[in-house]
């Protein structure tokens, strides 16, 4: 099966100041291509932790999507530390480059600006469709924007080209009961299943507390037989349970 | 100066179901207590993804902050991986327990939520005001909630023993133009004030691009001092620039 990390890279996220959204976007694309989300590290803009990331996390999985870190101020660095993971020099992309003189009027060019086209040597450019300034891949490596507007058009062009596995299903089952009343029974269904792997999320609503009991896995059949059960056992304890079909977003 | 890590564990996460709020909130909170969150990372339910986090980080921080997977279904495997990775053995603490059974009715009262009370030996336990299952610290590493009103009132019981170092103050300056604009001054601003941290945060609002300079720093003098010259460069482009004062947000 195609695995996958992402990389976010930003003090901003690591201050508080700003609240990641990157993450779960990424993620439910990925589930829908069928390919497993293992890892996602937040790291600051600091070439060694960045480099360091991206090498030990390039060579354990299928693809390494990294956010934020390529626009044009001195804080930028994910280019450099992308090519030093590879050992590969920062070259400047002639075609990144008229992409950025077809973007700008010739008085808002600026040596600033223009260093956003200067990739890691052998990279093949992502088209930027929001700011023209391209994300690039090397390798397994797709580095992206952070800002979620851009990242997402990013993604878009690259989704097709990305190898996934059967599209990985999801079952939620709901009731306002709390965790404890079935968690033994639920550990006997989750051995009875092992296909199914089923998470346990309680949840507090209007002041109640309740549980979703999540299932997920890629055969539709076992699916609903593990939720049969799991709808069972919860009935014992309450009158309305609630079962959602979420179809691709796991 | 203290660091920290945040390990968020959860395949809820990694799934794309859950956006996680807990970072963005802890983040905050050790900005205030002068405490520098250096990484975060995001693994799934898995014994050996979680064993080897915990113990990688526990040696290169001051602090290592968990969130999720201590409550009582097969999926909330943490405290067994924590004490995993102490090698220890996980014990039934007797003041958890006594904890559990004062806050459930004894009809309440099952094998799956007396796991609850399971810890590694020689654990210390945090406070749950809200719904008594404990937390609890191994050395350096503190094991809080997922679900994140009981996450906070762990952290806020923790808070006043965490040993941080100056706030971490900070100023923001927007305006609404691009920062490729700036970019090159803003990198010599930088080299002249070293002790502070300039990043660069491009926004969108009501169709509009703008920008947003975050300095950050413990000292309020030279983050004035900082904050002027960003001030006056940006004013070059436009008459209208916005200075705040964010205090202790970072």
């Amino acid at each position: 099966m195609s695995t996958a990390v992402i990389l976010i890279i930003g003090n901003e996220i690591l201050s508080g100041r700003t609240q990641d959204v990157n993450l779960n976007w990424l993620a439910r694309e990925l589930a829908e291509l069928g390919i497993l989300l293992k890892e996602a590290r937040v790291v600051r803009d600091e070439e060694a932790a960045i480099a360091e990331a991206v090498n030990s996390l390039r060579k354990q999985h299928t693809y390494v999507f990294t956010t934020g870190g390529i626009g044009p101020t001195h804080d930028d660095i994910t280019t450099a530390c992308v090519a030093k993971a590879f050992g590969r020099k920062v070259v400047r992309s002639k075609q990144a480059e008229a992409r950025l003189l077809a973007h700008y009027e010739p008085s808002q060019v600026n040596p600033a600006r223009m260093r956003m086209a200067d990739v890691p040597e052998g990279a093949e450019l992502i088209e930027n469709p929001v700011s023209a300034a391209p994300g690039y891949c090397v390798e397994n490596v797709y580095v992206l924007a952070g800002v979620p507007v851009i990242m997402q058009a990013m993604f878009a062009a690259i989704r097709p080209r990305l190898k996934g596995g059967a599209k990985l299903l999801s079952r939620t089952v709901s009731a306002f009961i709390t965790e404890g009343m079935i968690a033994t029974e639920l550990s006997t269904i989750q051995d009875r299943h092992k296909e199914v792997e089923i998470g346990s999320y309680p949840f507090m609503r209007a002041g109640k507390l309740g549980v979703s009991i999540v299932l997920r896995g890629t055969d539709s059949a076992k699916l609903q037989a593990t939720a049969k059960e799991v709808h069972a056992l919860m009935a014992k304890f309450t009158p309305e349970v609630v079962e959602e079909d979420l179809a691709t977003t796991a």
